[in-house]
């Protein structure tokens, strides 16, 4: 693990107010984030359940695109049963709901390291393929735009969408680039030999392997293609899933990747534990791994080892300043906080300095 | 339920020699099917599984990318949990594999309603997106070549691949096109306002919706966008799953298109029945359907009811020969068939006439 040089918590639950008076806000978490001439944006995934608690049913909520507001659908226990903290399974069709819906919302830090204002646009869901929720933002500036893509959770599965923005006030939507269920999809900053890259996670139902990373290339950000397989965990603290953290850093050694893996084994109750690994990328071939190093953190403060799901930290943002890395990342599903890496320090794990 | 012109089982398991000796012939069933110049092509699935028994032991072929043939996986009994009669979980990883290995072979026709010869080419599996096998193609004729889509089975995932030919001697490989899980992809065989279209068939480990059918564009064949979700299952017949079934025919009143729905409900045991339905979709925009027939056809006849996999009809292959369609099909993971339907017959039921 590597030395944190400064560690704080951004933004709790309790520091926002809900989008609606039904709602509570129980996390906010999972941040994208970018480096502009204001300072630091982020853009955090706030999810909200009903604030009203009713002994024999839970509330799934589910934006209604005719009213543009959430609407709660009430059910009795007997018809769900639980499959973890964030889905219900619906008895009859065995199709499942979340217990909880999200949207992101902008927050400004000139300096990186504490919040300026919580006052800033949201992006809320606003079509079918977003009615149960937007989720887990990740920004790459491509040309004069901020380039964002996030989950689109619906009906239709869990897929991941594109919008950009010139300002973080208005935002323009492209449409769903990975059909479900496809989760943590970076797109890397700049054309490589003429292609744009992302990496992305599909997850089957049929489990010949566990969720893992996929590697593709685009001619244009919308279509996709160049299809491979990336890379699967293979450690203690990310075989049971991995998949992308942060949008690829240049450096002068490669591309540099956060990403996550998790840790739960077959035969483990519970979710498992996230946590955070590093991996370098040949600037030239993105496909190319020049290095890779195991868990950079792992959870350990109050708010990474408490909270809506315990022990996560889950990096989806990254900021360059001087010779230091700011990640941004979600912490226990729930709080957003920074964590400061010396670059040099991360390279030179990797053997790389 | 449409008369049936006339009805041919064309090609069974024990027509054909297995491709090594220790494998046995299981299946020959979901053949791609296109007109040539010389007749009808089939390229069918041919399935093996190993021709030894042992007591306490299944089984598990993949394929060996160095020695370029199946090598046979023996495990213990009490390793194994079954799935289905398809698929079985390794205890320890909860990871599964299939019980045989599917190639796909070309069998010629030259009046479309018998074969001719059984000692057409092999597509073998080729690389490491391909060691538990190769299904269920599909062929599209498109510029001078038949396109080929097909499920490529692995370690990564059950993904499509595409490869092409010009005379179903050689064929040459155009990668994974659609990640996993993804299967029951066909091709659109032309361009419609500029774009490739491919209906498409993604199948998420989150079951917020069974499967279902998407459609996406593309300029090139290899990168895709444009994901819409298309159409779900809505009858008694079609409500537990739903994929395409053969390449779109262009006729006068739109793009025929036969697909498979299967009848699972939730609270079913087994797998269910696949019937085949049919779509008629704009010529020039695909996305809008114009017309929906319910059962087009189901299992009815011996070969359709018992097999691998009971009751079972799942076209994959249309040819048309005067006002007539030849639509050739998977019986219950068996056998290769044939049905002939009149053409004026289907349009009309579907208002079209």
């Amino acid at each position: 693990m590597l030395r944190r040089l400064r560690n704080e918590c951004l933004l709790r639950p309790s520091d926002l107010r809900p989008s609606q008076d039904d709602l509570e806000v129980i996390g906010v978490f999972n941040p994208g984030a970018v480096a502009t001439e204001q300072g630091v944006v982020l853009l955090a995934r706030v999810a909200e359940q009903a604030a009203e608690r009713r002994e024999d049913q839970t509330a799934l909520p589910r934006w209604d695109v005719e009213s543009s507001r959430v609407v709660l659908d009430w059910e009795k226990h007997d018809e769900l049963s639980p499959v973890d903290i964030r889905v219900v399974r619906r008895r009859r069709q065995g199709l499942v709901r979340l217990t909880f819906l999200s949207h992101l919302r902008v927050f400004h830090s000139r300096d990186g390291r504490s919040i300026d204002s919580i006052e800033g646009a949201r992006f809320e869901p606003a079509n079918e393929y977003e009615e149960f929720g937007v989720e887990d933002p990740r920004i790459t500036p491509i040309g004069d735009r901020f380039c964002i893509t996030y989950v689109a959770v619906s009906r239709h599965g869990v897929a991941t969408a594109l919008a950009s923005t010139k300002d973080f006030k208005s935002f323009e939507r492209h449409g769903i680039i990975f059909y479900p269920e496809n989760k943590d999809v970076v797109l890397f900053p700049e054309r490589i030999g003429g292609q744009y890259y992302a990496l992305h996670r599909p997850n089957g139902a049929t489990p010949f392997c566990k969720p893992e990373m996929w590697l593709a290339a685009s001619p244009d950000l919308i279509h996709w293609g160049g299809q491979e397989h990336f890379l699967g965990g293979s450690q203690v603290w990310d075989i049971g899933r991995i998949g992308a953290g942060t949008p690829p850093l240049r450096t002068a050694q490669g591309w540099l990747e956060m990403y996550h893996g998790n840790s739960r084994q077959e035969e483990d109750k519970g979710i498992g534990a996230y946590s955070a690994g590093v991996l370098l990328l040949d600037l030239e071939n993105p496909r190319r791994i020049l290095g890779a190093r195991g868990q950079l953190f792992a959870p350990e403060r109050d708010y990474e080892r408490q909270g809506f799901v315990p022990n996560v930290v889950f990096p989806t943002g990254i900021v360059e300043q001087g010779g230091t890395a700011l990640i941004y990342y979600g912490a226990a599903d729930t709080c957003t906080a920074v964590v400061e890496f010396s670059l040099a320090e991360i390279l030179k794990v990797m053997n790389r300095l």
